[in-house]
């Protein structure tokens, strides 16, 4: 197949999203397939994490993309240029986040065969795509340094949802009055167990550590036997 | 009454929001009060350009500020003490945006027999803050260079509705890799006719021209005659 498709999704399939979601990660996890569902503000450096990341463990776990934008492909060309991974861009016609069927057809659409991980980008927002629940094996976030320390206070859910945060583009530290020690406090407030790594994904700091930590995930995933299903 | 106050509205109390807004908007402009909805991503600055704004026109206009938030009131508490202005914070449990019968509400909260002007700090979201007119007089945006050129691309909407747009931080022009005069053309795309200043709220460069723009809207308002509702 071609390796970037646009498909466009605007509506839920679902009534019942959260049965749907729980539905979605156990069977990523009967197929051995684990799905991150990457959040972040607009800009924050998802692509460019994610090609970091790719570059560090994709020897590991063969991994595909999906990119979910409300307009433009630029996303999903450029991931699939710079890593040669398989990309799907999802349109979401204007909808403000990813819920479980968009990300179960979206998986579908960009086939999933040969796959040990797809990294979902969803769209640019604080709020909502932490109000619903992908059916993702992993949530996690990135907030980058120019947004300031306080978002923990202003943005609790997606704190509270993300198992892994990246607190990006560590480069600029100098230059904007970001206190790394407070923001992770905060972090933890809204999430005591959350894994807190410091990276730039821009000059490559710290991306050893994330790979590492996103490998940790992944293969306690694959240990963990007799998965129960919530329905 | 005390300088900043907290309500918490969740919910719409109108079924269609748009009259709504055009209700709102017309009872504004009977009683000479001007209204700006300010929206962008989270951590773009907003509340750093209302300071800013608020420094240099408040003498002109009586100003005061709402500040929409999922949580906290830092926003409300810092921009009161460092203004002097009445500030409400809103809080909109959960909620991704602002939308009419939430903005009526909290301009009868904060009060508004002596002000002028009300600044709407709208939740950080370039999302659903765009879909959901306000009543507010003017949709104004904030873009802040670490968030990257190209936005206009990916939130088409939000860029399609702001009268006027801040190109916010070129104070850090020199370290992010972001083409001014790409971006400009990229709103102008989505809204030929959008005004667009590049400040630095944190140096004040081009604050100035930013605050001349904001009057001339003010006053072009202020002069527009025999406003049409359009119930």
């Amino acid at each position: 197949m071609k390796k970037v498709k646009t498909i466009t999704i605007s509506k839920s399939a679902y009534e019942n999203n959260d049965l749907e979601a729980d539905r979605l990660r156990g069977d990523l996890k009967n197929r051995g397939l684990f799905v991150v569902n990457v959040m972040s503000s607009p800009g924050a450096g998802k692509t460019t994490t994610l090609e970091g990341l790719i570059k560090l463990i994709g020897t590991k776990y063969k991994a595909g993309v999906i990119e979910a934008d409300i307009d433009s492909d630029i996303d999903a060309v450029r991931i699939s240029q710079s890593t040669g991974c398989r990309a799907l861009q999802l349109h979401t016609g204007g909808m403000c986040h990813v819920d479980a069927s968009m990300l179960r057809e979206s998986i579908e659409n960009l086939g999933e065969d040969d796959l040990d991980l797809i990294f979902l980008e969803n769209v640019g927002n604080l709020v909502c795509p932490a109000e619903f629940d992908t059916g993702a094996s992993l949530d996690m976030m990135i907030l980058s340094v120019p947004e300031g320390d306080d978002k923990p206070l202003k943005y609790p859910l997606i704190f509270e949802k993300s198992r892994l945060v990246l607190i990006n583009k560590t480069d600029t530290l100098g230059y904007f009055n970001f206190d790394v020690e407070k923001c992770t406090e905060r972090i933890r407030m809204r999430n005591p167990s959350a894994r807190v790594v410091t990276v730039s994904a821009k000059t490559g700091e710290g991306m050893e550590s994330a790979a590492s930590a996103l490998v940790e995930f992944i293969e306690n995933d694959r240990k963990e036997k007799g998965y129960a299903r919530t329905e």
